[in-house]
C-alpha cells in the first residue's frame, strides 16, 4: 500500500528561490511588469506572490553575484506523506537534513539533485490571507487581481539543466513518486529531457541535458514559468515587455510537449522566465504511457509549428558559463 | 493508510450515457456541430468521442422515450483501488453489482445515488487507438483534430439534480473519496449544491437541489459538459449553434464557482449541454477548505458578472416534469 | 461632384465631453481602471486619452450637477470639407456658430441635434506627441501601452437617446454625409434606432428612441464606447470591474448589429460606458444596403445570443429622469 | 474637387485570381481546410468565397503550369469614380483596356504594374445572394458560417514582389488615389516596401522589393491574405494545418507594421497564403503621416517580437525562380 501511496505523496510545487545580481531590476520586473506583490523583505531577499498563488509567496528573490536557482520547494500531501518521502530521501543519499523554515512555512527537509540543484519538501505552510486592500469578492481567489503590470496568475513549473538526466529521473520517480509525462529520448535509449508531474498538469519539474558546459554539479536553471491561461495574454504581455526594453528570446508559440503556448523572456537579473498562455492538456489516465519524442523531433517537441528556436534557447542557463562562446 | 489512499482511489470520469427520444438529432448535434466522431453503434446506442478523450468513447447515446441520464462511469486509480471502493460501496448499501462490461471497457461495478442516478466504477478500459485516418503528428493527442463542426476537446463533468444533496455528499466523499471544492449552503447549514472533484480540476460531479419537482428518485440530469479551453471558442460555437437553430439557454458568461467560462445549449434530444471555455482554476492545496457561498449569493456563484440567468436554468432538467409550468 | 464628396467629408469621431457630478470618481475610473492618461486639466475639466487615440485627448470630463453628454466632436476630411459641411449646417438651421477652440484643437463649428445634443466639427487639431516617458518602439502607436489598469485602446462611438430619430437621420445623412449601416424599424416604417458611420466601421454615432421620458430636448446619452479589440479582454476587465465595485449592467455578450462583443458598465459619475471587445465586421461595399431589423427583433439585434438584457438597458440614460420609476 | 475625390475613388479589393499547377490540391486547401465554398466552376477555373465576403467570389483559382498571380480586382466607389480612374490610367500608359466581365461581375478595365502584375478596376458587381442552405439568421452576414474546415472570414490584402517599388507607388497613389500607410525606406531614401490602403485598414495592397531575382517583369506574388479576426484562431488553424501536412513557413506572430497577428502557409499549388488573426489598428486621421521604418528595422517591422523569420520569407515568391538556390 505504501507503494500505491508514493505516487500521491507529493502534492505540488509551492515556491522557488532565484538568485539575482540585480535585485532592484528583478523586483521591478516581477512587480511592475508581471503584477506580483511583495509580501515580505528580509536581509537580501524579497518575497513575492501572484494573485492565484495559494501560499504566502511563490517566489523568493535573493541577491547574489550570479543569477541562478536558489531552491525549489514542494509540498507533501500530508504529514505522513512527508515522513515517508523524507525517510526514502535519507536512504537514497540525496538528503541533506531539516531546516527550521522560512517566512511563510515551517520545517522543510532539504535534498540535492545529482547536479547540486537544492530542493526542499515540507508540510507546514501558511495559506495567504489577504489584507483588506487585497481582498476580492471572487471567493475562490486568494487575492484581488492587480491593476498594475500585466499580472500572471500563479507559479507553474521549472526546467533545470542537468548533466545526469537519468539520475534525476531515478531520484524524483523512485524516491518522490513523480510521474513521467513526456520525454525526449536519445538514440542510445537514454533521456535527453524528462517532463515530470505530481498533479494532473503535464509538468511541475523538467530536466534537460545541459549542452552548454562539460562541467558537472553546476545545478543550472533553464527557466521557471508563470501561468496566464490563454494565448491572447501572451501577445499582450509581449507588447509590454518589448515596449519596456525586455528581451523576448522566443515565442509566443505553441509547444508540442504539453501543448501549452508560451514565450521566454530574460528578467533583468539574467534568469530566463517562461510565461505560459494556454495551459495545454491535463493527464487523468492512471496508466498513462509517457509520450516519447526522438532526438530528431526535438524542434517539433519544443515548438510545434512556426519559426525555429534560437540557438541560445538550447545552450543558455543561469549561472551562465563564463568562457562560453554562446553568450548572445 | 487505507484512509489516506481513499481520496486518490477514483482517478477520473471516463464516460456518460444519455437517453434521447431523438437519436438522429442528438447524433447530428454531437457529430456535425460539436465535431465528435462515432466509434461504435450497437442496438439503440451510438458511441462517440471527442478528439482529446482518452478512451474508446466518452459519450454513449441511447434511444429512449424520455431524455435523461443513462449512467456515469468513473475509473479507479488501480485494480486495488477499485476493489477497495467496491467493498465500501457494498457495505454502504448503494452498491448494485457487477456488469460484464460494454464496448470499450471491461467489468464495471454499478451503484446508485439516493436519487437513483445510475453510476459505475471500473478499472479495465480500452485506450483509444486511432485508425490511420485519425492519426496525428501531435504525439500527445489521441486523435487528429477534426475539420467538421466546431470540435470540443473532451468530456469534463456533469451536474445532477437531487432531492438529497447531503446523501450524495456522504456517498461520494465517504465511500469514494471525492473531495468538496465549493458549495452553496442554505441558512440551515445544509448544502444546496456541491461541487466534487477527484482530480485537480474543480469538479467532475456536481449535485444541486432539484427545485423543479417534489417527487423523489427521478435521478434527473441538469447538464453535462465538454471542454473547449478558452472563451473565444464559446463565441464562435455560439454563432454556429444559433445559425443552426439550436437554443442557447444562457451564456457565454463566467461562473463564480470554478471561474470557468461557459454556455448552455439544449441538444435536439432535450438534454442540456454545457460548453466549457476557459478551464478556470485548479486545486493543488491538500488542505483545501471548500469555498462556501450562501444561498443569496447563488446568482454570483453561478454567473460572476453579467445579465441574470433565466428561470429555466434553475428548474429544468431531464427527464422533464410533465405537469410542469416551467417548460420554456 | 460635391454630392459625391459629401459622404467623405467627415473623417472621424475625435473626442467627447461628458459631464459628471463625481469628477474624482470618474477620473479614477478612466485612469486607474481603464488605463487612460491625463493630458491636461483646466477649470472643472480633465482631458484624457487612450494609448491608441490619435489626438491630444479623446475624452474631456467636466464637473456638473448631473451626468450626461457635454459634446461630441467630429473631424472633417480637409479644410474644404469642413467649409462645405458648415455651409450646409448653416442652411439647415442646426448650426450654432464657431468657437475658438479648446485644448488640443483649433476653431470648431458647433451645431445641435433635434434633441439638443451639442456637436462640433473641426479641421485643425493637434496630433498627440508622446513625452519621453510615453514613447514606444512600436512606431505606429502614438503612446506606450500603459501598465496601469486594464487599458482601453481608443474611443470608438457613442449612442444617443432621441425623441426624433428621423430628424437625426436627416441631419447626419443629408448635411454631414453619414451613411446608414443598420437600423431597427418600427411597424409604421419609421426608425427606432439608426447606426451611422463615416468610416469602414459600422458606427461612430447611434441614435435610439428615448423610451424613458416623454420630455423633448433632453439630449440624453445612452453610452459611449472604448475599444479593446477582442473578447478575451472583456472577461478580464469584467473581473477587474467587479472586484473594484463597479456595476456591470450587461455582458460580455455579442451584438447582432455590428457583430461586436461588448459589456456595459456605469462609471462612478453615472454615465454608461461600453467596452468593446471583438471589433465586429467592416463595411467596404459602396452600395451597402442598410441592414434592417424589425421591432420584434430588437433583442436579437442587440444581443445575438445569451441571456436577456435588463430592462434598465432600454430605459436609462444620462441625465437620468428624476421622476422615473426606472432607477435601479 | 476632383483631386479631393481621387483618394476616395477606389473603394475596396474585391477578388483575386491565382494560378496553380495543382488545382485539386489548391481547391481542397481552400474548401476543406479554410472553409471556403465553391460558387462556380468554368473551364480551368474554380470560384470560391469566404463567409463574410460581399460579392459572388473573392478567389478565382485557375490551372496553369506555374503558381502565381492571375490578377487583382478593385472596385471603384461609383460609376463616376470608375470613369475618372480609367481616364487617368489611360493617360498614364498603364492601361490595357476593357474586358466584358467574368462570373459575378460586369465590365472591368485592365491595367498592369511596372512588373506586369495584371490588375482590374470595375463598378458593376454582383452581391452574393445565399441559397436557402447558406442563409443565416445573422442579418448582416452574407452567408452562414460553415462547419467544414476552420473557416476564414474574408479576403484582406495581397503583397506583390517588385523590381520597381517606386513605380508602383506612383501608379497607385497618383492614378488611383491609394494612400501610403507605412513604408520601409532604404538608405538612399527610396522605398524597399510600401503598404497602401484605400479603406481604414492599413493595407489592401503591398509592394516589396523582389530580392529573389534580377529579372524584371515577372510580376511575382509574395502572398495574399484572409482574415480570421483574432490571434486564438491562428493557433487553432495552425494545428489543423500541421496535422494535415501543410507547411507553416512562419508564425503565428505579430507584425510591427499593421500590428496584425499572422501566419504564413503554402497552399498545395505553391502560393504563399497569409492567415490574419488580430486585425491590428485602423487609420482614421486624414492627415496621416506614413510610418517610416529604416532598412535595419525590417525584422522588427515584419515581426515585432519573437524568433527571426526564415530566409525563405524574404526571397520566395510565385512563380518561383527556376535557377534559384533559395528553394526550400
Amino acid at each position: 500500500m505504501e507503494n500505491e501511496l508514493k505516487k500521491f505523496d507529493v502534492a505540488e510545487l509551492t515556491h522557488m528561490e532565484i538568485y539575482t545580481p540585480n535585485p532592484d531590476g528583478t523586483a521591478w520586473f516581477f512587480k511592475e511588469i508581471l503584477g506580483m506583490i511583495e509580501t515580505a523583505r528580509v536581509g537580501q531577499s524579497v518575497y513575492l506572490r501572484a494573485y492565484e498563488d495559494t501560499y504566502q509567496h511563490s517566489l523568493k528573490v535573493t541577491e547574489r553575484n550570479e543569477p541562478g536557482l536558489g531552491h525549489m520547494s514542494f509540498r507533501a500531501s500530508s504529514k505522513n506523506a512527508l515522513d515517508r518521502r523524507v525517510r526514502d530521501l535519507e536512504k537514497s543519499g540525496a538528503g541533506i537534513g531539516w531546516i527550521d523554515g522560512d517566512i511563510g512555512h515551517g520545517p522543510a527537509y532539504q535534498f540535492v539533485t545529482p547536479d547540486n540543484h537544492l530542493m526542499e519538501i515540507l508540510w507546514e505552510i501558511e495559506e495567504y490571507r489577504a489584507p483588506e486592500s487585497e481582498r476580492t469578492v471572487l471567493k475562490n481567489r486568494p487575492q484581488k487581481r492587480p491593476t498594475k503590470g500585466y499580472p500572471v496568475r500563479r507559479l507553474d513549473h521549472a526546467m533545470l539543466m542537468s548533466k545526469d538526466v537519468t539520475g534525476n529521473k531515478n531520484l524524483f520517480m523512485n524516491e518522490l513518486g513523480f510521474k513521467l509525462s513526456e520525454h525526449i529520448v536519445k538514440d542510445d535509449g537514454t533521456d535527453l529531457g524528462i517532463w515530470l508531474r505530481v498533479t494532473n498538469t503535464v509538468n511541475e519539474l523538467v530536466f534537460t541535458e545541459d549542452d552548454g558546459t562539460t562541467e558537472k554539479g553546476l545545478g543550472r536553471l533553464h527557466h521557471f514559468a508563470f501561468l496566464y491561461g490563454n494565448t491572447q495574454n501572451l501577445y499582450e504581455v509581449a507588447e509590454i515587455l518589448t515596449e519596456n526594453g525586455l528581451e523576448i528570446e522566443a515565442g509566443p508559440f505553441k509547444h508540442g510537449i504539453s501543448q501549452t503556448t508560451s514565450l521566454y523572456v530574460y528578467e533583468p537579473g539574467g534568469n530566463r522566465v517562461e510565461l505560459y498562455g494556454d495551459p495545454g492538456y491535463l493527464i487523468f489516465n492512471p496508466e498513462w504511457k509517457p509520450v516519447k519524442w526522438s532526438k530528431d523531433e526535438v524542434e517539433k517537441a519544443i515548438m510545434f509549428f512556426g519559426s525555429p528556436l534560437p540557438e541560445s534557447f538550447f545552450k543558455k542557463g543561469t549561472p551562465q558559463i563564463k568562457s562560453s562562446l554562446l553568450s548572445k
